[in-house]
């Protein structure tokens, strides 16, 4: 009998712990590399963000969520080098040799050669992200309370969110919530309903990739709650004072400030796709075959968010939602399994299968007791579409007990309008 | 009617707010003024600092704590100046003037002279100093995974508490079950029950201040759990690799390489005191009067944490507990109110009356189902003091909302032994 295979596995997101989890039992040594300790469930980040869920309330430790996997091992640490080659990956100065590599590094957001206006516009992807966007928001308050300029006031109050993707839908509807409902009762000297949230998008609706009525619905409902949704109009400057807006209708410039900015437009892969040798598209994603593995690289596959991937029915890349990250994940732990039960019988390498991306729909919320969502051919909008989604991110948080917890977070927001994670936390506020 | 009277409190700890409540609806304009956002239930932030606890669980805004008390409005930002001549406060650059001044600014951790301690064993104060200890103590398990030399790894898997005080006595038998009982089936290449806890102190015994039958129990329960109790032992040195400790009975010193040293040992008072010319002692506590003003300064009061004052029944100063600050801030916030109310009713202004202390008992948990506790003269221990413990904290916690979720917290604790929090979150794991 020759050595057990080692796959190893880098990232902890969706992806790769779907491919993990269809190598339970198999004759292999996983090694599972994330750079953070915990899982983090992204769709509801912005939950974080906008004061309505804790941290540990989305995201779980990953040595947790595979415990009772015995042959995973984890490893916190950054991967600094992938040589396909020796195959071979470093990671905190050590290295893991493999027999098969799976990318699902994920992406961060990207500013379309902008780098710089990350610090006026911090986009969202981690908890420290979503920690540093709710910082924004609330010090946006704390500052307008204390501002006595009435320019300055209004600038506080003005949040602009660039991208109008479910992302920012959801944010928007969150902050604008949160200005209306949650607190304008703690403020003394500022009436918080005042504030503005703006909305930019440089497509023509809103949720671009959901079919149009829903885009229709969704820019309805924000604008009930007072969100202003500027669509046709792109970001081309971000600085400490606020944002310059294009109007593509009329050309025109417009200056916007704001101290609160967010960034949901735009991702990018992460960079060590390029380390590959093996084709990257404009987002930094990996160009990999049907089988999802790179060219002639069986042994290294990419998935989820950092692949770029046709999809053999529409020929369009499968989109980087978290449905097709586990999807990818599953469908290469899967072809993993099977060449390696294949080696144990002594049998031959089965054919690899042609993977193929299964839409199960796009939901986004708007705001309390208000969703889209489409499902097949159906679709949903306010009260229902939320409970839908509500019944589905409370089905897929990680574990049980986040579920349950979460679901009483939620429960108390609905009655109370309550916010449970209104904390300023990091920096002192040294600079309101 | 001559001018509202403006009452300027710093501080947003369970002092200050006892203060502001005393306050409510009298003829006032109440300005809270603190530097975070959000009140803190110092007792249980040793839960946060082990994961068992979200931020949002202990904390809540100061804004949302005082928004139903209309004559209160607060200020977020930091106290640099006290002028008690001009009568005024500076924070944030702005100017407040005051008729009645409360200081309520609490302590930190102190390092007897030796503050480059700090880098290497931070002290348990604020949030954000929770989470770098969570850092800290999760970082450790994992380096202890992935280190392959014996030393090393029992140095990862060394965990040092400096002070045998309550915050001491709760974090190290945290620690322990942590170790013992939460993380095993987690890790691989460690075995993480190997991990030793050390509660170093230089009395006697643990818990000094606490009856000595409780003392005792203490000590003896920390050791059921596996704690390494060092009495009579105190550190004289602290750097980057773990501490030397300083044997009393042998006068020879004694070198524990540890990767996380946690300081529960002694506490000093804000600078803030020393600027209002009145006598500060060494801790840095202003010495205050029987009615718990300053010297020449009738109208500037000093309360909680940061007052010396000798208890009017012992003669020993009131202790830096929870108790002694709510019980000096409602004490000042009712005399400011007579006063207020005598002036409003151009009657004369009231003797003012003398402060007493009153020790409602003191509590400490050791880890799961244990505790010791003394309430008035009688004694407790084990499961029975851990129920009284519990249920003392989750009606003390600040809003009904944080009360029911701790307690949900705490249910799963006590039933899968499973921490909710375990996140490392902050700079990347860069230095594993």
């Amino acid at each position: 009998m020759g050595q057990r295979r080692r796959v190893v596995v880098v990232g902890g997101g969706f992806g790769g712990l779907a491919c993990v989890r269809e190598l339970r039992g198999a004759a292999c040594d996983v090694t599972l590399i994330d750079k953070k300790n915990h899982h983090v469930f992204q769709p509801l980040l912005y939950q974080v963000a906008t004061a309505a869920l804790s941290p540990a309330n989305i995201a779980a430790p990953i040595r947790k969520i595979v415990s009772s996997q015995r042959n995973c091992s984890v490893v916190l640490g950054e991967v600094t080098g992938v040589d396909v080659g020796l195959r071979t990956v470093t990671a905190g100065g050590r290295v893991y040799p493999y027999d098969y590599l799976v990318l699902a590094c994920g992406a961060r957001h990207a500013y379309f050669g902008h780098d710089g206006w990350e610090a006026w516009a911090p986009g969202l992807k981690t908890i420290e992200d979503a920690l540093e966007i709710r910082r924004r928001i609330l010090l946006a308050f704390e500052a307008a309370e204390l501002a006595d300029d009435p320019g300055v006031r209004r600038a506080e109050l003005t949040f602009v969110i660039v991208g109008g993707g479910p992302t920012g839908v959801e944010l928007a509807g969150a902050i604008a919530e949160i200005a209306a409902k949650s607190i304008p009762r703690d403020f003394r000297r500022v009436d918080t309903r005042t504030a503005r949230v703006v909305l930019v998008q440089s497509g023509d609706r809103v949720l671009e990739e959901y079919p149009e009525a829903l885009s229709v619905r969704a820019r309805r409902d924000l604008e009930a709650l007072g969100v202003h949704v500027r669509t046709g109009t792109r970001a081309t400057e971000v600085d400490r004072h606020g944002v310059t807006l294009l109007v593509r209708e009329t050309g025109r410039h417009e200056r916007l400030d704001a101290r609160c900015v967010i960034w949901a437009a735009g991702v990018r892969a992460s960079p060590l796709g390029a380390q590959l040798g093996a084709e990257v598209d404009r987002a930094g994603r990996v160009r990999v075959g049907a089988d999802l593995s790179i060219e002639g690289h069986p042994e290294v596959f990419v998935i989820g968010d950092q692949m770029a991937c046709a999809d053999s029915a529409t020929g369009r890349d499968v989109p980087g939602v978290a449905q097709g990250a586990i999807q990818s994940g599953a469908f290469v732990g899967k072809t993993i399994r099977a060449e390696l039960a294949a080696q144990a019988r002594g049998g031959a390498v089965p054919v690899r299968g042609v993977f193929r991306y299964r839409d199960l729909g796009s939901m986004a919320t708007i705001g309390r007791a208000r969703a889209v969502a489409a499902i097949g051919n159906r679709r949903f909008a306010g009260f229902i579409a939320w409970v839908l989604w509500s019944a589905v991110h409370v089905l897929a948080l990680i574990g049980f007990r986040s579920k349950v917890m979460a679901m009483l977070e939620w429960a108390w927001l609905y009655l109370f309008w309550s916010r449970g994670a209104r904390l300023i936390t990091g920096e002192e506020a040294g600079d309101l």
